[in-house]
């Protein structure tokens, strides 16, 4: 059986994907990929998602130079979540998320609020020129 | 305004979320929160998820006593993906999977085959008696 086959795609064709960086084991981003996506970043070993809003693969990294070089793809016990071990290229300290931060996880709960605890590492407006 | 209103729940009223243990930082598990699971989670500091096959709140542990104790909540940038930093408690080593072992993400890609990579810690036929 192809390895693809073996994911449990949802009803829209695709699985969720966690992306989690090597070294520090911090989440990075959650994303989408169909089964193209998958395919490619197991053929290119780089970051491929399936971008829902744009309804297009998102080679991750491709405008912002943020791409995920890719080391291990990992699937869960129900074979419908997919995790990526990761390493983050393109600056340092390494920034996943489109906001300029680390990672996308940055609004922690603080009683009921919702407090942003993460800096900005590079303005947005200088990633997207 | 709500905190849990902040929330951009999807159009079945669901939010995935990533289970993150501290210390190791492993991502353990990924599953879903309506909006009640993620209140309860919140007052309770006990991770509660929505289980989509059995249609109703889930209590981690409240089966196999592998309870999640919650210490943050994390939004991700697009208010649409929840990460949990949690403890897993009620075995050593932690086992957050159903299939008794420490996390869910234990098969990995290996050229065309997806090879399971983790033991087992404890059968689940001992942990579902």
């Amino acid at each position: 059986m192809d390895w693809l086959d073996a994911v449990k795609w949802d009803r829209d064709g695709l699985v969720p994907v966690i992306a989690q960086e090597v070294g520090s084991n911090d989440v990075l981003m959650f994303a989408f990929m169909n089964r193209e996506a998958l395919a490619e970043t197991a053929a290119s070993s780089r970051a491929v998602y399936w971008s829902r809003s744009r309804r297009r693969l998102w080679r991750k990294g491709e405008e912002s130079g943020h791409v995920q070089q890719v080391h291990e793809i990992r699937l869960d016990c129900d074979n419908d979540v997919v995790l990526l071990k990761v390493t983050q290229l393109g600056h340092e300290p390494s920034i996943a998320c489109h906001t300029g931060r680390h990672a996308c996880f940055f609004q922690r709960l603080d009683g009921d609020m919702w407090l942003t605890v993460e800096p900005v590492l590079k303005d947005p407006e200088r990633i997207y020129k």
